[in-house]
């Protein structure tokens, strides 16, 4: 293989896209460059107008994903010092579901004159949760007419995802859903900018647009929902499907100008950030579950079988790499409950003490408490502060820590919730187990890999060695794997991800004697997990609907004061 | 009545003495002093040798005691500016059950030379919780020979009582056990170094001492705990028995001369710092609970019913004033919990700002709370961080915080700790109601009732008016209303305390709109309080065991390290 030849990968995060170059040979990053969205996430007001939107909304704006690929992707290629013509191809990953309102040349609705004042003219990001009310409508009726694709996720579709946003646009700004002629991933957007036509990724469409089978949610039941959604998937969303790691095309004239590369090279189809990561970290094949580990955790993992698995996101055949079934799970609270504990609920000593040994508040609370024995501290939490994704799939579950005693210190808190969140990756592990797709192998990519005990912890609770990707820019490396093989460097993404994906194997090996005290809590969170998760006592639903009531009365109190 | 005439009331706390000096015709507190003990407590080692104590004892010195008669007595007289000579009684109480072994003059074992060096020759404070062995042995019997006496204390003997404390005595040094003519209440001790006569009060005979209906447990009963522990309440214990109120004797030269105050004055017979403030705060009619509320709240009631309450302390005729029978009920942390929070889970930034609006920091957080409408936090609390003594008598049960989001704030789970608190006092209310001695009045005192917002949530969620003592010295003036009547100014307790005791009548009153609304988080503290404190879910204990065994492992490891 030409040892001058590289690709680009530019990774499409919430608030900032990331470019990097890297060697087709071996994998070598040579050179980054990011940029952060001009308008960043508008989830208050819209900035053209000023004009303030509705709680939960969040929106993007299409120019900013062009920026990058104006700025970001010929910075990186200056910085990596290389001849941006010895490039052979680009790949993208995105956010998901995150959506644009399109007419047929791909033009975003926002960029019509008449339209940029209107907030659905424009993209709605993944964490856009205003079509709480239509996926409650969707799931309900799915439930009640049996729908064959429900179980395929786990039961329940996300308020994030295609459909539901889908149909809120239609029932909130009708003229505009009517001008609408695709209704678009911005990873597949990003991808027609760059080769100027239109192919819809397999990932995307499977996990998010509800496509199993070859087949979308049917007109009646789409009709069932409104009458003039019955030809939704047909219309808006149904598009030619390119396999992942495929050419989606070449670079035309204009993304040429734009980015510094040459015309005409291959194009990757559109992919999503935590999938893309598994070939990144050489965990293609069956059993090997990635967890990409930040404010939140999402889990991938592919097998040959197709199993339904209890409170999955999904699963999707080709969804992380073609020819296998791709699952996906995930914890909506990991990195942001440790942070929120430390922003409130750790002392000012701490903070001093961890500022004066040159350490950050985490490290501190992790050096202090790392050698206490397992089960020293005599509690067990809940991981729920974000409710749960997987496997009970209820957000309105909540936080919880027991146990605590008058000389309960804060780092013996934080260890018990740094555990929690391992009981629940370990929750998700045995359904997929019990469910026929076992898991043998765990890899962590991620900001969290950087904790060593909570690496450690994860290992002994999980019983499983536990790698890490060797790559800080994993998301980005995956996208350079799959522009590979679509430039045909590789003959497929198992291939190139064996070359270029970076692997620490096997870091992080289960401690027995801390496996089996680990067991004890294990039971006991489980315990605690199915009382307070699957209906024995719903006290958390109901201490939501009781704060949502006092927030009314709050709000009718101070109207009529 | 002479308005020229004064009482002296002398509270003996865990760490100091206070005397006060008060007006026979109406209560006026005319002047105190206080003096911290010397060897305050000993919990670590024992002074005079320096020899290490083990785990749990605590311990104090005698002498101590009649310092605070030769120091704080004479110092509140001169406070107070009157002519000694008008002095007409004084009255004490105590802690308890604080018990000393001496021989039949009086002297304490500790003050004989050949004993200095033996810890169990000084006197055994409250919190000195050592002996829960010989506790657990004897709760076991009793409730193996069922005991008449088991239900009248709840169904458990304290290890914190006369009769395991006792029997720890025995069995870890039997020459002093041997030696001792009597066990004898501190309460009981500082009144026969007053009089130079020991009369045993009716308080402590009952609820610490077991004392029913005439009789201590059989020799047959304390025989089989011990062979040799046979004869222990009739040869150590059992003593002629004062009631409140009423006279031990009067002053001895010896003590004259200590105080300053008239030889020949009525010295009241010994009391509890809680029995004695329901006449401070004019409650002792049946129905009337008071809560004296700090660290820990202990709740004291008349009643003219004998019934066996579940969980309580304990009831004994003549348990608070002559005539009535006297419950005794307890939180075992109520605003030790509210302190720890402060010191443990509150973040810097709340520090500075109550230091800059110069408020306490838990004065900041009730603030920052209190106009959230009820629910608003969607949490619930257990107030168990120190285990519970009412109505569940199990302190290896622990503290529980549930509900909490990434939103959560430090002053809603602030808050949610004050209402588990109140909640536990509905517990244990809703009890003595259903056990047929209900509960008309609550009547607050101790250091809590400063916190207005406290107090409002105590109403709405008993559903009582809140009465408050208006004395800071609560006991004090208890102490020098029982001098009164010992000295025969008025002809009972009761009268008394019409006179001299001071209450704010229905400072607060319930809010049927928050009432309602706690009502719904009531409901869900009962439901875990039952859940996690009856058995269907023992994981509280079962992560203390596995506490105390990760704490063994790692002694074990350091040693053999």
């Amino acid at each position: 293989m030409d040892p001058e030849s590289y690709v680009v990968g530019v990774d499409y995060g919430t608030l900032s896209g990331r470019a990097v170059v890297v060697r087709v040979s071996d994998g070598v990053e040579l050179g980054s460059a990011v940029l952060d969205y001009p308008h960043a996430v508008m989830d208050t007001t819209l900035a053209v107008t000023g004009e303030a939107l509705p709680p939960e909304w969040a929106l993007q704006v299409p120019a900013d994903y062009v920026a990058v690929l104006q700025s970001a992707v010929p910075a990186a290629v200056a910085d990596a010092g290389i001849d941006p013509s010895r490039v052979i191809g680009i790949g993208t990953d995105f956010t998901a579901c995150t959506m644009i309102p399109v007419l047929s040349d791909g033009t975003p609705l926002n960029e019509l004159p008449e339209y940029a004042g209107r907030p659905h003219a424009y993209v709605k990001l993944w964490r856009h949760h205003a079509a709480q009310a239509q996926a409650d409508r969707i799931n309900d009726l799915a439930f009640e007419r049996d729908e064959c694709w429900l179980p395929r996720y786990g039961g329940l579709i996300s308020s994030e995802w295609e459909f539901a946003k889908g149909l809120q646009l239609l029932e909130e700004d009708r003229e505009l859903y009517d001008r609408m002629d695709h209704w678009v991933e911005a990873a597949d957007w990003i991808v027609w900018q760059l080769t100027g036509s239109y192919v819809r990724n397999a990932c995307t469409a499977g996990y998010k647009g509800i496509l199993q089978d070859g087949d979308y949610p049917s007109e009646a039941f789409l009709g069932a929902l409104n009458r003039d959604f019955s030809r939704f998937a047909l219309d808006k969303v149904a598009h030619e499907i390119g396999q992942l790691g495929a050419s989606a095309g070449t670079l035309s004239a204009a993304a040429a100008a734009w980015t510094g590369l040459p015309e005409g090279i291959h194009v990757a189809v559109g992919n999503v950030d935590a999938h893309v990561t598994a070939p990144a970290a050489q965990a293609v094949n069956p059993g090997q579950m990635v967890a990409i580990m930040g404010t939140s955790t999402c889990h991938v993992m592919n097998s040959d079988r197709l199993a339904e698995v209890p409170g999955m996101c999904g699963v999707v055949d080709g969804g992380i790499i073609a020819g296998l079934y791709g699952y996906e799970a995930g914890q909506s609270g990991v990195g942001d409950i440790f942070a929120w504990f430390v922003n409130n609920q750790v002392p000012a000593g701490y903070v001093d003490e961890a500022r004066a040994l040159g350490r950050s508040v985490h490290e501190h609370l992790t050096e202090l408490i790392k050698d206490q024995p397992v089960g020293g501290h005599g509690l067990v939490a809940l991981d729920w502060h974000s409710g749960n994704r997987s496997v009970l799939v209820d957000h309105e579950l909540s936080g919880l820590v027991l146990g605590t005693t008058l000389t309960t210190r804060p780092e013996e808190i934080y260890r018990a919730l740094l555990e929690a969140t391992a009981f629940g990756t370990r929750t998700i592990i045995e359904t997929f187990n019990s469910s026929g797709v076992p898991v043998t192998e765990f890899i962590v990519a991620g900001g969290l890999l950087k904790n060593a005990f909570l690496m450690q912890t994860y290992s002994d609770i999980l019983r499983l060695p536990i790698s890490t990707i060797a790559s800080e820019q994993g998301p980005a490396l995956g996208a350079a794997i799959h522009a590979a093989v679509a430039a045909g460097a590789y003959p497929d993404v198992r291939a190139a991800g064996e070359k270029m994906g970076k692997l620490n194997k096997n870091v992080y090996v289960p401690n027995e004697a801390s496996s089996t005290a680990y067991d004890e809590l294990f039971a006991e969170y489980t315990r605690l997990h199915d009382y307070f998760g699957r209906g024995e006592n719903d006290v958390m639903h109901r201490l939501k609907a009781l704060k949502r009531r006092a927030a009314a009365t709050n709000r009718t109190a101070l109207v009529s004061a």
